[in-house]
């Protein structure tokens, strides 16, 4: 669809035809793989229990997603865009789990806004700055499922949350290397008791040739009874059990030497019983259309009296080959560590994923 | 998309190419605002409780949509076609709440059918053609949020559903002018003891330059414990409470002057135990590509012995920008009071919403 | 969407522009039809009782459906494929139920892939190869209401489930008009006490000119307290009640005369309980651009000790008119007679259904 657009464009050009303008573009990504899962849990000093499961899963690489986007030239600078972006997970066909408020059509992203000189304004549901950030300073390329932070951290903080409904978002356009963004998010829910929740985040960041580097902030005003923000457990739009405002911090940077791709970031979470933080580190070396990336991540949680230390670590292997420009094919082996729980009798769970798969966008 | 196929068409014919035909058309509008909503509670002579509330909402100015259609010709003058709508929330990203049956993929329309010299007969998921009528008589453009009747009417008797599922539609051909429209949804929920419930409605109408004017008649048939028609909440699909056949009438026009446009329009509705009558007026007046318009309702209901009597009031004024064909920038003010109960101490509910927002049909 | 691409494909080749290709095609068939369903339920030797329903259906001769797909020619004979359908009830505008795990976006299928001189393969949620088989030699032209088979199959054993979830699929290429199907799919359900459940199929066919001939075998293995297979309702993604693994056969053929097509096909089903013998038969006269089809579907079952035997019959006749490749206008009548429970008191059910409709591709 999209070449086919831009074919038309020049097919118009050549034609005479002024008006050859798309009004919306269809695209997507459909990534799958086949692997297996195993999982060894001890809970304190128990036994450990160990349980080995054959998959056929999504969303290996990046994210399986649909959407539709279209921009119209106002003149003068100005343009009006617009983005419907759902997720799903193509080994069922349904629509995927995106917390907070997720598991909807749309639940990527969905908005509607302005782009000019100024920056871009929109308003709808959208990724976090924060999270732009984090993505795009991430190990194994941000991948949801091999990238080694996605099973690490959060390990006593719950991890941020991806989105925020009802947001107005800024991007600042570059200057000299420098932009930003901004998201703010309102929950939409002040009863006569309580203050409506509130996500609100923000990046800066300087990207110069090879070099990438920024810094991120988000702040999640949750109230005991909302139900603005997601649960660890990932469900969707679930009530929020206490009233908290958690706090979370990141410095990223990339750096592309040409034969490696180094990446790395320390962040840290602060919930009003523990504070986490955390780093990852990752490097990609391409060799002609195949390339070899290694992640490594680790957490740790410190809680309030009472609260069980907790740590997670992680480590990757991914190699992907380019058997076009989009499509590409991969394998990858993900073993991490985690621990869960409030007191010293604490679980920890090891999770070693091996996978062959496949992505193909359009 | 839709210009494209345009400009294919165009090129189509440039070229010789005599089967340049599209077969499917991905449309939509996306249409977002941030506000405020206050919104104060009265109950009988109690003390009157107040809530502000910011938001970011979608379906400003025009509802929020996705959708497929298609029209392919089979020669002598009849065509065939489809519509595949779908209602979404731009600010959750998830499928609206579309009563009654709704909350579905494509809960706006869904149709197939064959167009000729005889109309267009069609079978699925319609728009009543009572909601047509009042579409295009209705003030502030009929937007789904300022429009004064979507928030005033209904006061005693529920509103009538503006869709119909398992329908059959019937649109006539303009007879100088004249033209009208049937569309009747059949329950399909028939048990050995109830009658299947079912929705009939039709409209008749004059338009002729600046004038139109037209009659539509809805005839709803509830039957308690079927789950065919909404509750006044909104909710989809939810269980009809009593067995009633709800009727209603409008009497609408619009008469454009150039200088300025007029809508109006009169309706009553019944129920076994309430009479509402409604009334509307509109006018929209253009600067160029801005416009200034103004809308005012008047809802009273009339209970049998012992139901209190009801009244709902609103007023808006809206101001659009139109920064392309496609792309509306607007602010508007909207307020409304409505009473809403049974017995002497009914509930007195105001709402002032203030918003600004953009709209970009695709 | 298709021919456009087409006809731009055809521009592209005249004025010179190399790569002209599209990345997705949008598709999809939008079919509904008005009918009439007269129901007579007997229990044991207790009077029949009747119920007759009018109704406005989707899917009469095809599955309403809509979905992306592509191909992308990675060089070397290779190419990346991918498939994202969903079913939708033209009728309600909603998604359609589809057992097991159903009622979600892409539903129908959702894998992306590679094909090559080797085959087809994929991951994601594919047909089974037992359903392909039994589909292109199904009566009726495979019709999900009117193929006799749809209404009378699954008399004692629950019939197969069509499609898999997590699942791996492999096609082979055609060796001098054999060709062969795989497909795998895993419920990704093992606990420390019970195995995963899985769904196995394949079939292998012989294509030669007129005639059509193939087998195919089914088999799932459902745990108790599993969600990866459906139950006889049809209900998408419930619990399996009872471990048990079940076991399909097929043979089915067609031979197209040229003046007639016929088709026949014989199963069996086994549980754990139960064992289905079932057969259909069909014929398809062409009459210009008009055509008569006719089925016939009996199946038996018998049961362990102490289960009732239990029999259905069905018969259809369908006449379809081609007002082009894209629309077809189709009046049918199926008579069906089915018999259920367990105890000599089961229950006997007669369904005549009467419907005139449109199906439309896109």
């Amino acid at each position: 669809m999209k070449k086919t657009l831009i074919a038309l464009a020049a097919l118009g050009a050549m034609a005479g035809v002024a008006h050859a303008q798309s009004t919306v573009t269809l695209y997507g990504v459909a990534d799958a793989y086949v692997g297996q899962v195993t999982t060894k849990t001890q809970v304190g000093a128990a036994a450990e229990t160990r349980l080995s499961q054959n998959v056929v899963n999504g969303s290996g690489l990046s994210s399986s997603r649909w959407g539709l986007r279209g921009a119209e030239d106002l003149g003068g600078g100005l343009s009006a865009v617009f983005t419907l972006e759902g997720a799903f997970d193509i080994s069922t066909g349904a629509v995927a789990t995106i917390a907070p408020q997720g598991n909807t059509l749309f639940g990527r992203q969905a908005f509607v806004g302005l782009k000019g000189g100024f920056g871009t304004v929109s308003l709808g549901r959208h990724t976090t700055a924060y999270d732009t950030l984090r993505g795009i300073t991430n190990n194994i390329y941000n991948s949801p499922t091999f990238a080694t932070t996605a099973s690490v951290w959060g390990v006593g903080v719950q991890d941020y949350q991806v989105r925020a409904s009802n947001s107005v978002a800024y991007t600042s356009p570059d200057f000299a290397g420098i932009s930003g963004a901004v998201v703010y998010g309102l929950g939409e829910n002040k009863t006569a008791t309580t203050d409506a929740e509130n996500s609100a985040s923000l990046h800066i960041k300087y990207a110069n040739g090879p070099l990438l580097v920024g810094y991120a902030h988000q702040r999640e005003k949750q109230v005991a009874g909302g139900n603005f923000f997601g649960t660890s457990t990932g469900v969707p739009a679930p009530v929020t059990t206490v009233t908290d405002t958690r706090k979370y911090n990141s410095l990223g940077a990339s750096y592309n030497f040409g034969v490696a791709n180094l990446t790395g970031g320390y962040n840290t979470a602060k919930s009003n019983t523990r504070k986490d933080k955390e780093y990852q580190l990752g490097v990609s070396v391409p060799f002609g259309a195949a390339a070899l990336a290694a992640g490594y991540s680790r957490a740790k949680s410190e809680g309030a009296a009472g609260l069980a230390a907790l740590k997670g670590t992680g480590f990757t292997l991914l190699g992907t080959y380019n058997l076009s420009k989009r499509t590409t094919a991969y394998a990858a082996v993900i073993n991490t560590k985690r621990e869960s729980g409030t007191t010293a009798a604490f679980t920890t769970t090891k999770v070693l994923t091996s996978a062959v798969g496949i992505r193909h966008t359009f």
